[in-house]
């Protein structure tokens, strides 16, 4: 599952190492752009992101409400929201999240922000794109714990709106209620989880503004390209591409991050050994703001966390001030959520069969 | 505690009721929309708040982001909108609130909607306003659990971009950080509580347009009336005004309820046997969304929580069509949120010191 393409990239990046002493400052800026183009991506657009990915408009709107509709969880209390929470860049800023019955799980809540661009979905990559990842946490027992698709359903149908919101999404069924399935309303999720990007000042960079990121970020810019961050954090995500190792030069991780087990990580779902401590590499948009770090939530500290990416992953102990300047240019990517999907939803009202919140 | 102004509304409804045959169905519109007036009063403007409770659109603001920041809470997880969501009418749709490590606390959560309002805060009335109330919460044990006033000041301290905010809601404190205190922070949440106004169609007919309600609601209205509910459910917001015992004429009130066991209401806060079993009367806007019914949350139909009113506090058994005539007034009630309000804030960002969740 790993990607070889970040060894094109780094040929990109040591031109530039190469090549940057001989120009005057505004040239090294524009060669620095140039590489940069190289290595990432500017956000799509809403509207490319509709057409790429087929949505549409009335699945979105269903998507947003089934998001912050709290009776998708056994409990009545949780909605994707209350762990991807919007208000705080699509994290709980938890280490683990409180599930059912206020029991917590075992990985660190990553961000929805911009996740539908990555290859998998979960640190371990166990579901293959944001539709099929809306389902898991419903059904997990330790989080929604719905028990099961059907129990979903019931929910969903047993809500009056609930229906012409379907039928707009997804047109009638044949029975006229088939169209309120848990597939349709994890796939509308998915629409709506699809709308959510960040562009931030980094892109605005990327399409050609160099003066969108300050001399600092830009020498912070150029220290993640040298230091070789972007071995794993590039494209549109600066990661989320590829799977990696933690620990993957120097290990184990809990010798840099004081975890408190360890986790088999990729191991899990392929049970092939190469994959053990393997995790798919988190997208760092909006990273200043999706604390705590890992996919354990052990580091709440950016500065700590990149000093241990440094180690773990690179062989190398940065100086403070490398450190700094890579974190004053991660501090660039935090971006805006789209205004249309903060405005939170009037849940449509339960129907006399509605199913209660059950915490026995 | 227990006003006497329902008798003298009570007259005006008895003049409707013996003069209503008289009269064409025009005049009998005319004549309950005259009653109605007596009896009701339209929502404020915000405007109209604002000027008569002196507060900020700077400390609206703030109030906002504060209502929805979940490290207001010991665990990290809940914030004033996870009880009182503003996405289904300000309550959380469940008997009893899951506060901090799951559990649950032993009263319902009523609506933050208009409550503002309301002669008290709290089932039991033991807040004055929804400033003072607004702390309740946050340092009960069973709910958000801050360990004291002095620990949530040492977050919101923490955070460095309330600092400004705290600044432009309360002007720059002497030692610059002393306007970051607790009783600023529930005086903005307050603020932004009065906020939370919900014009429905009831206030328009109010305000003179008799055809804002459809006939049955119209004829719901005169039910309502007659059958003498307006002797707690009056004003602004159709209750909220006064303490009433629960099971006044017919009781104990868990005869009809099934509640699991028995709360002494108001008895609690004021040791006065009279108390006992003594509630604030709830404010009917929006009552068709905010069920579960009753301080308890032990009634989850809007037609069985009428019926039980009728037999315990008017000791009359009421017709199914009464009552289904009846729900159909109380659900012309349901008003729209602010939209502003609805907007989620963007949190700030933590800052190095910012106390982690605890939940051991």
């Amino acid at each position: 599952m790993r990607t070889p393409k970040w060894t094109l990239r780094l040929c990109a990046a040591s031109l530039l190492a190469l090549a940057a002493p001989a120009f005057a400052a505004g040239q090294a800026d524009k060669d620095l752009l140039e590489v940069a183009k190289a290595l990432f991506k500017p956000l799509p657009t809403a509207e490319q992101m509709q057409e790429k990915h087929a949505f549409t408009d009335a699945q979105v709107k269903l998507g947003k409400v089934l998001y912050f509709d709290p009776r998708l969880s056994r409990g009545g209390t949780l909605s994707c929201n209350s762990c991807h929470n919007l208000a705080s860049s699509g994290v709980d800023n938890m280490s683990f999240s409180q599930g059912h019955k206020g029991q917590f799980g075992g990985r660190n809540s990553p961000t929805v922000l911009n996740a539908s661009l990555f290859i998998a979905q979960f640190w371990d990559g166990r579901a293959a794109d944001v539709e099929e990842q809306a389902g898991g946490p419903l059904l997990n027992p330790l989080e929604m714990a719905m028990p099961d698709e059907a129990s979903v359903e019931k929910v969903l149908r047993s809500i009056p709106d609930y229906g012409p919101m379907f039928d707009a999404a997804y047109g009638k069924g044949k029975k006229g209620k088939a169209n309120i399935t848990f597939k349709n309303a994890t796939d509308a999720i998915g629409a709506f989880e699809r709308t959510l990007l960040t562009p931030s000042r980094f892109d605005q960079y990327l399409a050609g503004d160099i003066n969108a990121l300050t001399p600092p970020e830009r020498a912070g810019l150029k220290k993640f390209i040298d230091v070789g961050c972007i071995s794993c954090h590039t494209g549109v995500g600066l990661g989320g591409d590829q799977f990696q190792k933690f620990g993957l030069v120097q290990g184990p991780y809990w010798k840099f991050t004081g975890s408190a087990k360890p986790d088999d990580g990729r191991f899990e779902v392929t049970q092939v050994e190469d994959d053990q401590f393997v995790f798919r590499v988190p997208g760092l948009r909006n990273v200043a703001r999706t604390y705590p770090y890992f996919h354990d939530g052990s580091v709440w500290s950016l500065e700590k966390a990149v000093d241990i990416m440094g180690e773990a992953q690179l062989g190398q102990k940065m100086s403070g001030k490398d450190v700094k300047s890579i974190v004053t240019f991660l501090n660039a990517l935090t971006g805006d959520v789209p205004a249309a999907a903060l405005v939170l939803p009037t849940l449509p009202t339960a129907g006399p069969d509605t199913p209660r919140p059950d915490n026995d």
